[in-house]
């Protein structure tokens, strides 16, 4: 049984030694005690995660325990505290990401991933890079349409990109094959699909919230003008992402001519497309065209997505068999629950709100210019406290908007910058934005790496967009 | 892949007509066509479930995709009525329940289970009867003091009785060993907390309920003299029940003594406690501590399920892989979710309101004597309706005792004869109380015999109840 273990004591007990120091220190004026425990609870967790001191599953129930415990979100009342601190376990977003996991089975379940598969690598297969690059183009097809991001990449791009990572001999079950091509891909599309994001307005739920709190404040943007706005950064990270990615983090199979010959092989070897796949063809259809024109017929994109599971439950693609085997489907849920339920927590119990307003006092008095940067870098970062991109534009954008135009920053300016940032600072974990607890859920990054890439690119992404930004932007007259 | 088929597409096609024939009909007067809507859903879901046109999972996950589809939660608005439609995920009973599951796959996997199962058989192991009794006895020795029955039966009383079984051939995986003493005991350990949670105001939660709620309209029950109330009726329902299941739904493997000797022969091969299991022990018996002193420190029995799980696996007993493999949790907790939601969704929509006043304009006028019985056999059988005693009992009782003292029924005998109603109506289905399906989930009972016997012992034990009970409250001078 010794084998197994999964609990590294010592990294246990800086975890839980960390968290407690945290938790024993007074909470800084202007905050609940509540608030603050709740934020030693969080970092505790989010160090433990990193440290790897237990399964992040693990770590999670014991942090919905402890929050459900300390009664820190209904003090006093017990039932209540129970309720919230189960609270992620509702949350619609939470469920397309389970959803997104039974779907996807059934792309493999029935070959059609396989196939579609091959048929990428027969077309674009001379390089792992041009894999990579037609990924993104079909990303960047269907982000004007598909305004959850999630159900784009979870629904969509994710399956294929699996089905070709294991045809090229890249397995999620295999630890050494991760990095032939499953590794690389997984944070292309991850990445691929935050930039697409920030691109339209319709990309991504959070957008439209930013135009409205925009709006709010005296700042109209619209679809048009954001689209434009963004053209250029949007494009040239379409462009060198990628690229820089696979120089950076490269997979070990770059030429793939030879999986080419094999694909056209394999492709004609699979025959006709069987009933099955043909279900599979109608379910997926049926998903992307309720999730471009849900928003017309008044219909969620998680119903959506149940509908499009109920019709491969009922048409027996996939079994009920199949749906509770799917481990990564009940471990995401789990993580990702706690995680949600932890941020939401921050913000309702104003750690955020403080945490504002002690920047509003550092920047007040600077020049415009450079308060500009500092104030967007700080939005940016503190993305590493939030488990969902809606969270932290709600909690967030208003007030950092309206510190910019305080200073005298230009307001389209801020409204547009902050407003791409809502996306592009996804990059920075592996549960800061919809996709990702999805893509980090196939299994073929580990976590040091989703870290590590996502804050080196956090920095590629802010310069290309900050600075290529700048130019283009002036040109626009924006400021 | 057709050898998996869990679709039986007649049955299906008779789920689905049902269940449009209901929609389409008109909503009765009095009622919204959302409330008569969700009414046909409910009523298709527990059809096809009954009929297994689709595993109960499949057919649960269809049916909250309905209910947030057709919005009928939160009409016209799409986000708000998936979120309603996921509430049952949210829910500390289910938790509860799943957690249920992890906790006791720690006795089985540190081999505690077995160890306590021979101990047992070694004591008790003249027969499988006599097995029987020595739970049914040690859930009774619990009760007065674990108001959570779920945490009793998930918690206490099942992981033994599955190792029980387990130890004298008769595993879940092995349907053909099912009846050799698992489905016996299983019905058995579920009645006999039934049983036991009516005779204690602090056996089960809806119980404090009925006292608040008589309470509210002038009646004034004591834990004293609910208890005494129940002494009689419940003592001999706990004599019998045992021995009349026995008769009817016999176990295969009657005669325990050849089990006797190989129990007390493994249980010396077992040697001394392993670390493991002392660490078992010390989760137990810190569950058995919060669970029975969980109200005086103000903690929930969920939260104190969540705590000893947290500990299990901060110990190693258990691990992440062993949680998320868990899929009899996975399952439970979805198809519960699904019923729980669907059945609060009828009480808050007013179906049950509805239906209640067309029972009292049905009884008004009636002999007490005889709208007594009528009242009670209503109010227990609408219990199908249900997927909680706390919610039977929240949208009901007041009512129903309010018709009860406006026919002239004695406000004592109605109180509590509809109080003990709510522990034993959950007889029926494998929904109706918190235990029901963390027994019903371990797989040695299928799903005709469960409701089939539940039918069965719900006239038996109604019988005995009311029989003599009327006697002994005659007695007792309650009226």
């Amino acid at each position: 049984m010794d084998s197994e273990k999964e609990v590294n004591l010592p990294k246990l007990a800086v975890t839980l030694v960390t968290g407690l120091v945290i938790y024993f220190v007074p909470a800084p004026s202007g905050l609940t005690p509540e608030a603050w425990h709740l934020f030693a609870i969080f970092f505790a967790a989010i160090l433990g995660i990193i440290l790897k001191a237990m399964p992040m599953g693990s770590i999670s129930l014991i942090s919905i325990a402890l929050v459900a415990f300390l009664q820190l979100l209904a003090p006093g009342k017990a039932g209540d505290s129970i309720k919230m601190a189960l609270s992620g376990f509702n949350n619609p977003t939470i469920w397309m990401i389970t959803i997104a996991f039974f779907i996807s089975r059934g792309f493999i379940k029935t070959g059609l991933g396989k196939r579609i598969a091959y048929w990428f690598i027969a077309k674009l297969g001379n390089s792992t890079l041009g894999i990579a690059y037609g990924l993104t183009f079909a990303d960047l097809c269907f982000a004007p349409a598909t305004p959850s991001n999630t159900a784009r990449a979870g629904g969509i791009i994710m399956p294929i990109m699996k089905s070709i990572s294991m045809s090229m001999g890249s397995t999620p079950e295999d630890h050494a094959s991760h990095k032939k091509v499953g590794a690389y891909l997984t944070l292309n599309s991850y990445y691929s699909n935050l930039i697409t994001s920030g691109m339209f307005i319709t990309a991504t739920a959070s957008n439209s919230m930013c135009q409205k709190f925009a709006k709010d404040l005296g700042v109209e943007i619209s679809w048009t003008g954001w689209a434009v706005a963004a053209l250029v950064p949007g494009l040239l990270s379409i462009l060198l992402i990628p690229l820089i990615l696979y120089k950076i983090y490269p997979p070990e199979i770059k030429d793939a001519k030879i999986y080419k010959a094999e694909a056209v092989k394999n492709l004609q070897e699979l025959g006709s497309i069987t009933k099955n796949e043909y279900f599979m063809i109608f379910a997926f259809f049926l998903l992307l065209f309720l999730w471009i024109f849900g928003a017309t017929f008044n219909i969620d994109a998680t119903v959506a997505a149940l509908i499009g599971l109920s019709f491969l439950l009922m048409s027996n693609v996939l079994t009920w068999e199949d749906v509770k085997s799917e481990k990564g489907a009940w471990d995401t849920m789990v993580w990702f629950s706690a995680l949600v339920m932890m941020a939401e927590g921050l913000s309702k119990l104003g750690f955020i709100g403080w945490f504002s307003e002690i920047i509003k006092g550092q920047v007040l008095g600077m020049p415009w210019i450079w308060a500009f940067p500092l104030i967007i870098l700080i939005y940016y970062y503190s993305h590493y406290l939030f488990a969902s991109a809606t969270a932290h534009v709600a909690a967030m954008y208003t007030a950092f908007l309206a510190i910019s135009i305080a200073l005298g920053i230009p307001g389209k300016l801020a409204a547009l910058m902050l407003g791409f940032c809502g996306s592009i600072f996804g990059v920075l974990t592996h549960y800061g934005h919809g996709p990702a607890p999805v893509l980090f859920g196939l299994g073929y990054v580990d976590l040091k790496d989703w870290w590590k890439m996502g804050f080196l690119f956090s920095v590629i992404l802010l310069i290309i967009w900050m600075g290529t930004g700048a130019l283009w932007w002036k040109i626009l007259g924006i400021y």
